[in-house]
Parts: C-alpha cells; sequence; structure tokens
C-alpha cells in the first residue's frame, strides 16, 4: 500500500507551524528539551512565570478547600453558561470593585481558561480587516512583527503590561492617566493585561487601569494565576471597565460574547470555587508572597551585578521577572542572546529566556 | 465629555457578534431566557448532552477522589506542558488502545479543554487558504453554511460523527469501513468526533474509526465529558490515529502543536487525575448509565409518539439525543422550529433545540 504524502490532499496549517517555533512555550519546550538528562542537579526553571513547584511559593490551604467544596457540592459537573457562573462573575464583579471609583455588575465580567484566553478574546473581539494594535516592547514579538506589516493609520487599541513582565516595572498613578488620555485623543480603547495585578513589592503601588475607565474604555485582564500561585488551574477573566457603555455602544461587548460562545470555558466547578477564593484568602498570605518575591528579585539583582556580560537596567518592583542585558561580545562561541540560554540550559540547567519571546 | 462612539475608532468583530446568534450555545441562552420566571414548574432542560444536574447521572466517586488527590499533590498547580501532563496524554493511549488494532503512544494524544477545543484544534490545523471540509447534516449550520462559499475541489477532510449527535445514530463497522476506503479515495483525511464513544444501547455496538487508521489518517476526538457525566471538567484530547505516519509527513502533526503552544490548556490537576479516572471506573457505573439512557431514550421515543405534530424517524441507539421532526402545518401561530422551540420554553419550561443549531 502506497502512503506516499503526495497522495493526499492536505497538509499542515503554515502558519501554525511557525508559530511552534516562536512562541514563548515553544522556546520554553525547546530549552527544557535541552537539559542535559545525566546532570544530578535539579533543573532551576526561571523562564516562566510559574514558581508554583517550590515550597515556599505554595496556594493557601483555603484555595484547595474552596475547590473540593465546589467539587463536592456536584453543582458544577455540568456545562457553565457562556460567560461564566454568575457567582463567580459576581465575586470578581467585586473583587475588582475594590480598586475602582465605580461599581463593576456581574454582567461586566467574562470568565476565561487563564489570562490567556482573555488576551484571544480581546484580540478576537476588536479584530477588523486592517485593524492592528500598540504593543509595549520588549514583550511579544510575534505580535509585533505581524503589526510591522500592517497600516498604521488604522490602531484601534493599546495593550497596557502591568505590573511589567518581562521588566518587572510598576506603572504609577500619573504614568497610567497620561496613557488614559493620549488613548482618548487618539479614540483607541485600552487593554489593560493586569495578570500581575497586586504582585508588586518596590515603592509604587498597583493601580489598576479602570481606574482611568472614564477618561478611556479598558478591556481588563486579569488571573487567579500569579497571586494565588495556581497558573495550572487556568482560571482568568475579561473585564469591561467602562463606566460610560462605549465598549457597550461600539459592538465590543457584543463581539465578546460571541467569541466566548465558541471558545471553550474554564472548569466549571473551579469558577464555582472562585468566589471562596477571593473572599476566604488572609492578607498575610498575600503579604508573606510579596516579602518572598521582594528577597528573590534582590539576590537576582544583586547577583547578576558579580557576572562580567550581564547588567540589569533596574530592580524589578513587580511582577515575577527581572530583565537582563546580555553583552555577548565577551563571551566566547556565543553570538546572541537564544544561544546564550541555549548553552545555560545545557551546562547548568538554569532555564531563562530571550526576552523578546517572553 | 463627549462620549458617543463616532469618536472612537474601534468596533465589534461582526463576525463574532454573528456566531453569538446562531451558536449552539447562543440558542440555548437565548431559550433559557424565554423561560417563565413565575412559573414555579422546574425546567425541563434538554437542549445540551449535559444531563449532570440530575441525581441519577452523578459522576462516580472514584473521579471526584482522582481530583481531589490530585489537588491535594501540590504537584499539578503550575503549567503543564504544550500537550498535556505526560501521564496522561499516556493513559488516554492505553484507554483508546483498548480498542485498536495497533498501539498509540502518549506523543499520539494532545489534551484539549473538552472536546469543542479539540474540533478547534483540528479545524485550524488543517486549514489552508480556499481548503473546506465535508460535514455531516444536520449537525453544525453554521460551518455548513461557510462551506457552501467555498471550492469543494479543495476538499480536505470530512468529519464523522459516531454515536450520532443529535441523530442518535450508531454506526457499524462496515460502514465505517466504507467511509474510510471513500476518504482514501479522496485523498481526505477524517475527523472523527467521538464525544460520545461507548454511549451506545441498541444493537450496534461503538467501533472508533481508529479502527481504520491504516486505510485512512483519522483525527480521533475524545473527552471525558460524557461517559463520565462531567461536561463542565472540560477535559478532552485529539489522538492521531495514523500507524502510518501521514499526519506526520504532512506537517498535521507539527500544526497541531502549534495550535496547542498558542491556546489555553485544561487545568493541570485536572489533567493529573486523568489515570486515576480512567482506570478506576468501575464497568457497573457504565452499564447503570447505558441502562438509565436507554430508558430514557424509549421514554421519549414513546411519548413522541402520542404528539400529532411530531415523529422521530428513528429511535436512538447511542448519544444523549433524538431528533424528531416537526410538522408545523397542523400548529396554529408557529411556523418554524425555532418558534416551536421558543414558545415551547415559554410556556411549559422545556428546553429543546432546532436540529440545525445542535
Amino acid at each position: 500500500m502506497e502512503n506516499g504524502s503526495r497522495q493526499w490532499r492536505f497538509q499542515g496549517n503554515k502558519r501554525l507551524s511557525l508559530t511552534s517555533a516562536i512562541s514563548l512555550r515553544g522556546i520554553v519546550e525547546m530549552l527544557m528539551g535541552n537539559l542535559s538528562t545525566d546532570d544530578p542537579r535539579p533543573t532551576i526553571p526561571l523562564g516562566n512565570g510559574d514558581p508554583s513547584q517550590f515550597p515556599c511559593f505554595k496556594t493557601p490551604t483555603t484555595a484547595e478547600e474552596a475547590i473540593v467544596d465546589a467539587l463536592h457540592s456536584a453543582k458544577y459537573n455540568g456545562y457553565a453558561p457562556t460567560s461564566g457562573v454568575p457567582s463567580a462573575r459576581r465575586a470578581i464583579a467585586n473583587y475588582l470593585n475594590r480598586d475602582l471609583p465605580y461599581k463593576l455588575s456581574a454582567d461586566d465580567v467574562h470568565l476565561t481558561s487563564g489570562c490567556l484566553q482573555a488576551i484571544e478574546v480581546a484580540l478576537a473581539a476588536i479584530t477588523q480587516p486592517g485593524a492592528n494594535i500598540l504593543l509595549p516592547r520588549p514583550a511579544f514579538t510575534f505580535y509585533e512583527s505581524r503589526a510591522a506589516y500592517e497600516n498604521l493609520q488604522n490602531t484601534v487599541a493599546m495593550v497596557v503590561i502591568n505590573p511589567g513582565n518581562p521588566c518587572g516595572s510598576v506603572y504609577s498613578y500619573d504614568h497610567l492617566e497620561l496613557v488614559a488620555e493620549t488613548a482618548r485623543k487618539l479614540g483607541i480603547l485600552v487593554i489593560a493585561d493586569e495578570v500581575y495585578s497586586h504582585i508588586t513589592f518596590g515603592s509604587t503601588p498597583f493601580v489598576p487601569m479602570g481606574v482611568f475607565g472614564s477618561i478611556v474604555p479598558v478591556l481588563s485582564l486579569g488571573s487567579i494565576s500569579k497571586r494565588w500561585v495556581v497558573p495550572g488551574w487556568r482560571l482568568g477573566w475579561l473585564a469591561t471597565t467602562d463606566p460610560n457603555g462605549i465598549l457597550q455602544k461600539s459592538g465590543i461587548v457584543e463581539s465578546i460574547t460571541g467569541c466566548c460562545n465558541i471558545t471553550s470555558d474554564p472548569a466549571t466547578f473551579i469558577q464555582g470555587a472562585v468566589p471562596q477564593i477571593l473572599e476566604n484568602t488572609k492578607d498575610e498570605f498575600f503579604s508573606k508572597l510579596m516579602g518572598t518575591l521582594k528577597e528573590a528579585a534582590q539576590k537576582c539583582f544583586d547577583g547578576i551585578k558579580e557576572v562580567p556580560c550581564l547588567t540589569c537596567p533596574s530592580k524589578p518592583e513587580g511582577s515575577m521577572f527581572v530583565l537582563v542585558k546580555l553583552n555577548a561580545s565577551v563571551l566566547e562561541d556565543i553570538s546572541d542572546d537564544l544561544e546564550f540560554c541555549m548553552k545555560l540550559a545545557k551546562e547548568e540547567k538554569v532555564v531563562i529566556i530571550p526576552a523578546g519571546k517572553r
């Protein structure tokens, strides 16, 4: 029997095969695959914002209990409504309302499978032929390279990641207000990626972009992944922080609902656990977490100073990252950051990634 | 401050807003919204394959225990690898291997957020400019209407849903073999939607399409949603049942991995629970479930015979659906199936949906 591929009509989607090579996950998996298997030392995985495997970053017992309670209730085994379980949407609205000068309702919150799917939904909802968005840099090279080929006159949105990945920066109230006013002048909306909300340990407190929702409509993206150290639970949200209802009038809300209609949801019992998780976690858990992250950031910053080929432009004040500049010219046989990362993984079992790929 | 939508550059994605109106979930939510709130009778929700809210369709305790064990192990709070936790991929391969004449490995299985995401991944992986797929009917009107505008000479795949939703049909071994030979002649692959695998209660046993994987490459889609009555747990898979490695050679496998790289995953601890769920569930659970479904199908079939405007072309032998033909001409003030469904929801709190929308 012939089984060569020539007789078959189908072939892989080249656009998708390409993403495999340049996506963050593709890079991390490539580096993990480059680890020496006969090296007895433990791997030090610093390639993504996931410290959950270290005992000092364990999620609180209350969060686990909330999941078990929701599971055992047998109320959350079935399909959830399109935009999420109402009690979870309400709990997230209340959670966000603690920091806003106006009130969100449950209808303003759409649950997603982690913050990643919130990004997917946000980008899908604003997509128009020829439209593009402004992205921070360094952040997402894949989207940057796509944006370069687009007509910038059709810019419809800008993305603000705060606290910042990978720079570890935290924007001040005044800075965010300027961002809001600029977006308003341009007539574009703001996509605020706040997956690291409240993960700050420097002098600048976290201010949600939604605070400026009356200046410019904001799509606020968040998750329990980072603050509760459970990125694997895949529970995120997209909230329309827009007291003037502009996103409703412009059809963006309808598109968000449409997108939620045709994409998969977070597990229903995890949704069911959200009210307990958000309400029952003690402040001590968060302050201990911030203390641990602050200490780790300081150690990292100090250690980098000792390495001749590395410099750290600024000490991180938030998120779970530090951005480091590599001077490859002082190194032998290493031409760029990707090669440095590959060799570091192979020789030292330390996984870090090129900033552009984060 | 002016806040009319004209000064803003953005607007909703019209394609997405449209799906809201015609997707299954959009229809179900519209019907649920049409229920009379002052009617004390309980709602009878027959609009989707989710009987989990009825006590006779409770998932086995072993499945719940598997989730709790995985959660408490604290090993599954972090991000999962792109295509899923290795032990879960292996367990699903073993589960599928019980019914196959060759052996799948863990690498052949990609975990997805329910079977819905497996469909998304499968369709994305084969997408080429101008390509289209053959779909069963009645099944997905949205895709049907899209396919009508495409060049049928570029057909690259056909979809087989077995056991069938919404017909309740179960295809025989001989029928599926003919399907495989036809697809081979056409040079196209088969996407086998087997979310209702093993949910059969008539005279025809379930045969997985992958049995014919050496005739034609098959993308087999499945889930724990239906057989374990936990659609809200969002755990599905896409398996390449293709012993000749044609999907590998044609780049489809690479595209699947690329798609998994840029989409969200099922919750990691639910992935971690998969081996225990698949291995520890007793046969009695499944036989009791089939008995309950068989009884429900018979009652439904008999009941429909008593209703003048309804006929049932064939008694269901599998899945969780029965297809009913409506003769609207004998009814007053009802012109089509959607209107019938809307009025049935409003007057009787019974939610059923037009077959084309399922």
